[in-house]
């Protein structure tokens, strides 16, 4: 039985999730005894040593990986996964996409469903994965006590834990000093989210506005927590946002969505892109070329930073020693809602 | 061993596919006699019948559905596969979703994944999985010998197989007849796709145009090749279809993106939108509100689709009897690129 036996029988004969079984095995003291006491008869009972399953996995790998997003209807996160895939597949990989939603038990389960799956890896596509508070991210920590996680553009210092990043804080922090130096002072922020990316180009915008001493009058940012398709909402929170006195002559958005909500908006009260507004979207998408004028939007690269991610992963499955942590840098696509310089 | 054995094991044991074994079980003669031994030996070794497996699939259930769309990058494929994963979820179920591309080969591969993880039902997402040739559709007969199998936007007749289906020809019908009733004769129809949808599309728009009799001198037809996100390269293809002296008043489009490229169109072209030339795309999606004047499109109920289908494949897994065939018909969204009637 030795041989044969792995992590996952483990987990099933005790009737226990694999991240508790790996907890046990690692000395966590996050385990209750009971718990504890129920695994260790079953590691005892059929003399299963960490040793065996590791050599299991190597010998029985099924060239399958796990692929966890957040949202398959986001633009961003579904170019994404169809890189990855492809990729994985020339690579002669399979893959199993698990679609989580942002709710974290919802990801944990989905952690647990590929796991028990045996994929050879988990790749977790977008920052929404990596949480504040270090408890929140033990999902990950577990799962990579069995597998390598492999991060796109999010990063986790954590063992077998692999972070691919764009620079997301330079990329806003050029956008900004761009458009602060073609004359616009008011430049409004545009945003939705608070994840690990959103919150580094909230600091690079916030760097280029304090670095020009525009920063006076407080900052001119705007969160909007609505639909992402529903571009006409957009446009409505920032038509009331200015009818309740908030000037502003340039958008930086978050994304491109939010950019197209500022045009809408633009176009609605009659002003004049990029005269009376310049904007500047995010992800340079489909979406920045279905404007007229076409979206300023910025490149971060995605398919270089998901190339990378898989040749790191074929590395690490290899058995190669590759980077914990490599940075891309991202490039601003000047189109037509931005002045030239 | 008889009641704990499954399609699964033997297929694993006589070293084939699981397709194979199921066309072994069911008589069918694409079988080599070599391949047709090598099964029966297992399966009289262990005393496999096929009652046992069934039995074994209903209290094994790994409350698991196996998901397969061609592209997660289109957006309405993408938006479906969002639906489905919500339904699921909010029904006590996971799933895996394969991104399979357009390849027959990588989607049989796909398939054999699926069912080689124990999901409990394969829902395919998008009309692209049914083929013309009989025997081209066999590996989806093949996996309904196993599991039941969905198919939204897609019709097959075949046991253990269910169709949830959009009345795209009616739809495509009825806004090319809108269309001409608006005063236009020269519409062009504008698509990148013969599947099974993109057929019933396009015999729609024929039916409209001939029934009107202005289907005299030959129907106005561009097919487009390039990414479906290159909406600078359909603007070409139009004008230069048009410089080479194909006059349009009107343009039906599959889908948005190629609407799109039509609105590009006009606008480098100095036409007038929608005056000079209207436009109706497909599916409503995104898109649709992003552009200038915002566009008219057909909506077909994707939503309403998936909850059908989730609706269904949930009696099927309780063993109820439920509907092979569901149609639903579409509906046109009016926005500013027709005019009024």
């Amino acid at each position: 039985m030795t041989t044969n036996m792995t992590i996952y029988d483990i987990s099933e004969k005790a009737g226990v999730s694999i991240a508790t079984v790996s907890r046990v095995l690692n000395g966590s003291s996050n385990v209750s005894e009971k718990t504890k006491k129920k695994v260790m008869d079953i590691i005892n009972r059929y003399e299963y040593t960490p040793n065996a399953f590791a050599r299991g996995l190597g010998l029985n790998t099924m060239k399958t990986i796990g692929i966890m997003c957040a949202d398959s209807s986001d633009l961003y996160l579904a170019k994404a996964v169809y890189y990855i895939e492809q990729l994985l597949r020339s690579n002669g990989y399979d893959s199993l996409l698990c679609c989580t939603g942002y709710d974290l038990n919802t990801k944990e389960q989905s952690m647990e469903l590929l796991i028990s799956k045996k994929v050879d890896s988990i790749v977790l596509v977008g920052s929404n994965f990596i949480y504040e508070k270090e408890e929140d991210n033990r999902y990950i920590c577990d799962a990579a006590s069995v597998v390598p996680v492999m991060l796109l553009n999010a990063a986790l210092e954590a063992p077998n834990v692999y972070s691919i990043v764009s620079d997301d804080y330079t990329s806003m922090y050029k956008a900004t000093a761009q458009m602060i130096a073609s004359g616009r002072k008011e430049i409004l922020y545009f945003y939705n989210s608070f994840s690990y990316s959103g919150k580094r180009k909230l600091a690079g915008y916030r760097a280029a506005m304090e670095e020009a001493g525009i920063f006076q009058n407080g900052l001119r940012m705007q969160f909007y927590k609505g639909s992402h398709e529903d571009i006409h909402a957009m446009a409505k929170q920032l038509t009331e946002a200015s009818q309740c006195g908030l000037s502003f002559d340039g958008v930086i958005a978050a994304d491109d969505n939010l950019a197209l909500g500022a045009v809408k908006y633009a176009l609605q009260n009659g002003l004049k892109i990029p005269e009376d507004l310049s904007i500047i979207g995010y992800n340079n998408s489909l979406l920045a070329t279905c404007c007229e004028p076409e979206l300023t939007s910025i490149d971060n690269r995605l398919e270089t930073l998901c190339q990378h991610l898989i040749t790191t992963l074929m590395g690490i499955l290899n058995g190669e020693e590759m980077p914990k942590k490599t940075v891309f840098s991202g490039e601003i696509i000047q189109r037509g809602t931005t002045l030239l310089q």
